[in-house]
């Protein structure tokens, strides 16, 4: 679409206007970002002509989501989440260093003063799923064990859904434990399944009009930290998950995927706990983190 | 803040991801849209290095317009307001035609079915505020009167409210009525007052914490339309307003700002309505449509 130059300059002249309404913000990095944010949301509606129809379409589209949210949903994360604006957020708070493990996307489902775990304990707490023996070292990018540790794990039940989506209040699937003296830690959980983020709201008429699918790859979250480091919060995916490429809110890195390995019915467990006739698998991820900024 | 080769080639990366998932969407005109939201909503992002705190922010943000909102309370259009971006679509949708009048924000305040008037009627219905006999014609960009186009006029007291504001549900300060077989019309108003937008609220906040006032510039509220012209949304404005340099929602423009006649009590009124002791004003708006489009 052309635009004349005369038109051009009056679409710029006000962009210049609300620019210099923030100039007398005292707080200048508030007004660095509402500076920018002008810009760039005049950039769009200019660079799509958005006509005043698509420009109602999305103050309802707001008003939608303003609507389901409340303590227990939270569908401005879903919008930011499936926009790759959160993993965005993630990727420029969280630049590469070394070796150390990348970060993704900390997601709207983890909860403060989850139990603690002995080594080797259960996280699941009664959550349905296959076991899944989780070991691994947390250490810092020179290869020295970080003893410690402070290692929080949350993930969904064989069903798709959290605790906090429970509708009894309990707590299952989700807990905290410590790396030992050497770096290492260890604990049982689920085999992590995929699942859809909620989509029965104005975000998933969103994705359903797109053409895209809410679910995510299976996954199983961590934040570790300790004093001197960068605070983690990524993900482990699964090696095979045919959702790896499709992730709905854009969390895999090819360096995040694990081998879960199966292990039939019987098969004995390394710490010798009896599985009865279920299925388990194991997995290994070592844990590198970055030192915090100075 | 200068970002590395390879961390730069990561954001960059995600923001491909990402726009590439909108690509299966059948419908062009919202694949567009997506596409181009994606790429701005990452450029803001990554141009002022969005901090994990401040994204926290503008969720809460977001939350506190959902929360606030509900049929009589529009906090999301009051954003797009003070943020200049409903201007924008105004002034891309209604691009300069000729001598057409110009056109500026509709606003949260518009009613349909407002009380019909005839020539020369009172539209204040018993709101608060001095007299102000309206004027003028409505013609086509050739000059060439319009007779029977439909004009809404709604504006606020001269204590800053509009009816829908008021708490007993009467209707107030609002109606239409229809130009002459010469293309004229002529009604009773309300001299406008200044008032400032609804500011107890997030988008309030906001305002205070960049140091920008709530202010309304003076103003009175037209829509006109005719069959084969472009419907008109536009205020105009009162010349030697203090405001007029900084309406909070960027509607002001030159050719809008109208001289409003003041006149003492009991200064005979032109078609002789008995004022009693109250001091009143006039003003002329001749109003010229362009063309729909084809």
């Amino acid at each position: 679409m052309t635009v004349g130059a005369e038109q051009s300059q009056r679409e710029e002249d006000l962009i210049a206007t609300v620019v210099a309404s923030f100039d007398g913000c005292a707080d200048r990095r508030l007004r660095e970002l509402m500076q920018s944010l002008v810009r760039h949301l005049h950039a769009f509606i200019r660079d799509v002509r958005l006509t005043e129809e698509e420009w109602n379409a999305a103050i309802a589209f707001l008003t939608a989501c303003g609507a389901i949210t409340d303590d227990r949903r939270q569908e401005f994360i879903l919008l930011s989440d499936v926009l790759g604006a959160s993993m965005q957020v993630v990727a420029v708070n969280n630049e590469a260093y070394a070796n150390a493990t990348e970060a993704t996307v900390f997601g709207p489902f983890f909860v403060e003063d989850a139990p603690l775990l002995e080594q080797g304990g259960d996280m699941s707490f009664g959550a349905v799923g296959e076991p899944c023996l989780v070991v691994g070292t947390v250490s810092d990018t020179e290869g020295r064990p970080i003893p410690g540790a402070r290692i929080e794990v949350w993930e969904a039940d064989e069903d798709g859904f959290y605790d906090v989506q429970y509708t009894d209040g309990r707590t299952a699937a989700r807990a905290h434990l410590f790396s030992d003296a050497g770096g290492e830690y260890r604990f049982w959980g689920l085999t992590p399944t995929p699942y859809p983020i909620p989509h029965d709201g104005p975000v998933g008429k969103m994705l359903e009009a797109v053409d895209r699918s809410p679910m995510r790859a299976s996954h199983l979250h961590f934040m570790v930290s300790a004093p001197g480091f960068r605070t983690l919060v990524t993900h482990i995916f699964v090696r095979g998950d045919e959702l790896l490429a499709s992730d709905s809110v854009f969390g895999v890195k090819d360096s995040l995927v694990m081998d879960f390995q199966p292990h039939p019915s019987g098969d004995p467990t390394p710490d010798g706990r009896d599985l009865g006739d279920s299925t388990w698998s194991d997995v290994r991820f070592d844990i590198v983190l970055a030192p915090a900024a100075s």
